[in-house]
């Protein structure tokens, strides 16, 4: 079994809010990433897969394949986007990164060779990223 | 002569519109970034000052004195802020790169020892940059 | 189950030496290492916490809160120290950074909840790193 | 058990070609990697060992014993070198990232001691990378 | 005045020799870097223009113009490409990374409005770069 | 005129004190950095030079001869060693950033083709640097 990394990218906006709790709770708990206005970060997505390679292409996946999957699944659907408003994803669901990278990974699951393992990390900033393999 | 850098960094949503044109003519030129909700990045800063070495200390600068200016000045003014509408600077002036560029220059030049040059090193996305130095 | 990695950093100067050890052995086994005068590192930390996301706040944990954990527990210990002489941890275990990590992994593991797993991966140049999970 | 690795790296020309096939179905399948003339990478690698801590020294292993093998089966085999042409692994072993890659850790795997796990992995780009760990 | 920097890569082989050298000469002087059979970089580049902000839209430059205009006469002419073999550039010209640098300043220059300075850095590797203004 | 800039780094101990002052004004002036026993860095080194390419060669400057010039000058001077305790450079000179940077040029500029201009940057850390050209 070997693995394969692709790493792409997208901008986007969102607010943390917990619509059930208080305005106080919220603005306690999630401190300034609560900011009713919205922040904004580059994600930094590394997609990777594992398999066996096929011995006739020596490929265990066409990178360009791949890197198709997530420019048209994932980087066009969110790029630039307020995740909060722009999104259906989000429209119920928190945008940490904990559940953006679940999100991303279930929809790349549905698109990805399922004899292939895939998993995720997703940088918020250089300084903290988020894994998930399902 | 002698240059000093620091580098911060500080995370923001913001939307390039010109309000004078026509949403089409903004949606045209500015593409994805005219998003009206909205999208973000990580600004990553780099402030470098210019001049002579103080011999009895061996400093041009104390770093750490600079990097509070820094951080009084620019991240907890921008940091997890909507540039357009959590800013007074951005209120009536776009806020592409190049325009938050000369901003902060602007406001650390009032900060920072007028015998020192100063210029700063902006990255909107690991992928480009602006430098100003006045 | 989903995990959480925070970057952070110290500064801190060190000596490999065995004290049961001649000197010419210690000479030829550490090499550069064994620098009497000591020498050092700028060491990069990430801490990765594993466990399930919160449902309530989409948090696995509060990056903010692990932050400071981080930082109170290692780099305030750490940072600007002679690992050799400032710090009890290395009075009597050689400061290698095989064993840096399984000293920072034990401090870490008091502090951070037993529901989540916790692993560390420390640079001690871009060039070389170690991890460990107890 | 912790783990320690080494980054080193090596540049390389290669071309994706497989002679059973007909030249269309190459140019089909793996487009520009198929160029006639070669096209090339820096790539960097990444060596990854595992196992317990030698309680008397403190070292999993001597990083400059460990680098020095990278350096003497690995760098000095394919650094400036064509794959396809130069090599002897490559002659009938068409060079993608995932082959090379197991390619190498075939060769360290009988430089490293037995008692060690080793893993590794190869960037092709800095936005693509294998692993590998037999 | 304003700069903005766009980076971009490509990957390509090459081969340093001159012609009018004997073998010997060739291979004393160019080490490595003249093996017959080529080898390859992922070459990154970063593009640097300068002059005024327009005052109606923000911009020095229309950044995706910009990225347009390096990929069509740059990425498009070289990535995936024999330096020496498939471009009519370096056909009669040593593709050293200084010659390179200024082959893509000189192919740039043309292309990118005059008002505007342009200066360019190549990175032939991580460790080695060239820069180049005119 | 053209560039060429090679990294290079090494590590070492050093210690911010003026002897000329107190105890306790050294301690407020310089910190963490004045700790009595040492702290560490990995420095990260580019050294650029600028001149006319040899047309005959294609290159500015052989990078390999310039890799070594900084190897047996710079590293193996000052990597592994207590800046303070271990060289004669600051043996009466406070190893502040800026100071090394001033030391290395000094001792570069003696050995590298006067026709050639030199300019250094130097990382204390990876969020701070000094740069210096005589």
């Amino acid at each position: 079994m070997i693995s394969v990394t692709r790493k792409s990218h997208f901008n986007a906006a969102h607010r943390l809010h917990n619509t059930e709790w208080s305005d106080e709770k919220n603005d306690k708990f999630y401190g300034l990433c609560n900011n009713k206005n919205y922040h904004g970060h580059n994600y930094d997505l590394e997609v990777t897969v594992k398999g066996d390679i096929d011995p006739e292409s020596g490929y265990l996946v066409d990178m360009k394949v791949l890197s198709n999957i997530i420019e048209e699944n994932i980087c066009s659907r969110f790029d630039h986007k307020n995740l909060n408003l722009d999104t259906s994803e989000f429209k119920n669901l928190i945008p940490t990164a904990e559940n953006i990278a679940v999100v991303i990974w279930s929809i790349l699951r549905e698109k990805i060779d399922k004899k292939l393992e895939l998993s995720i990390r997703l940088f918020e900033t250089p300084r903290n990223f988020v894994e998930y393999s399902g």
